[in-house]
């Protein structure tokens, strides 16, 4: 099933999301393209309910890893149903805080330039001989999941399964999730 | 109680937080001062501990607020607890989704300049004529919450608690909260 559909003026768009249902306003990010926006920070109820979904697909993991700030909530959710897992994120600033960060470039499809993830060694010591679960809001091209792969081979650790809330655009066979956003396209 | 404690050499400070205890490193900030280091993003047992304790604290609450990123895990807990409640969080850029952002300028105990909160037009909504419950990770100055509360004034609701994970450097009674990080001064 694709989940490119066609443009033909509506509004709105009724996704389906962790088995409810949210109603969402449909925005236009180039001429022939637009995207049905959702903003997943504060949705406490779908989040909880992915957690439910997801966190069994993620039992082989020791710890989790997410990125900021969308990341978070359901990173949290996950590892609290994991049984008070650890998780550790990934900043999008070198902070004065972090001793020997690793760091991983990438270009998320909603910015125009390339921009880097940053981990705090002490957060990259938990991830080391750990079998690690990435977590992500929402997975449209794969590259903030890339870029947490990345930092999770420097800190020695293994990326063993993906988790997000929703992909975009297309089924993603590697990535567990509760729902698609499809893409729509004009004429 | 004074949470002002003499520095004397030691290399780290056993902090009682919601009920359990975390080892935390000293780290020099002033030429006379010393902090504990305390960085609650991913430690799921205390947030999830935090909240079990806090959340009836703000049993009246409708809506939580919050800021990104460290106060995200904690909004998330407690307001899973009060029965999957809405949160909305301040993001600390202005983003190009935002719909006539709210505003509020502040001044964090780690930065050097004034910073602003920003908190979409479509989450302020969801604080109009609410009782809100503000929501932080750590308070030191108060800053944080300060604007975070100029937010929701400036939304037409109602700022009728404050919570935290902790206090730094002194016990507040307007904030409820598991415990307090001191302050070490050396002679």
């Amino acid at each position: 099933m694709s989940h490119i559909l066609p443009y033909t003026g509506q509004q709105t768009y009724d996704l389906h999301v962790a088995g409810t249902v949210r109603r969402l306003p449909l925005i236009q990010v180039a001429p022939d393209t637009w995207i049905a926006y959702y903003y997943s920070l504060g949705d406490t109820e779908v989040i909880h309910r992915a957690a439910k979904i997801l966190s069994p697909k993620l039992a082989q993991c020791e710890v989790l890893i997410t990125t900021e700030a969308k990341g978070i909530p359901l990173a949290h959710a996950l590892a609290t149903e994991l049984g008070l897992a650890p998780y550790v994120v990934c900043r999008k600033e070198k902070r004065s805080f972090m001793v020997t960060p690793l760091e991983a470039r990438y270009k998320p499809i909603t910015a125009t330039s390339e921009q880097q993830l940053y981990l705090d060694g002490r957060d990259a010591e938990k991830l080391r001989r750990r079998r690690v679960g990435l977590v992500d809001d929402i997975v449209s091209t794969g590259e903030t999941l890339k870029a947490m792969s990345s930092i999770v081979d420097q800190a020695g650790g293994r990326a063993v399964a993906n988790a997000a809330l929703l992909c975009e655009g297309a089924d993603r066979p590697d990535v567990y999730h509760t729902g698609i956003l499809p893409i729509f396209k004009g004429v």
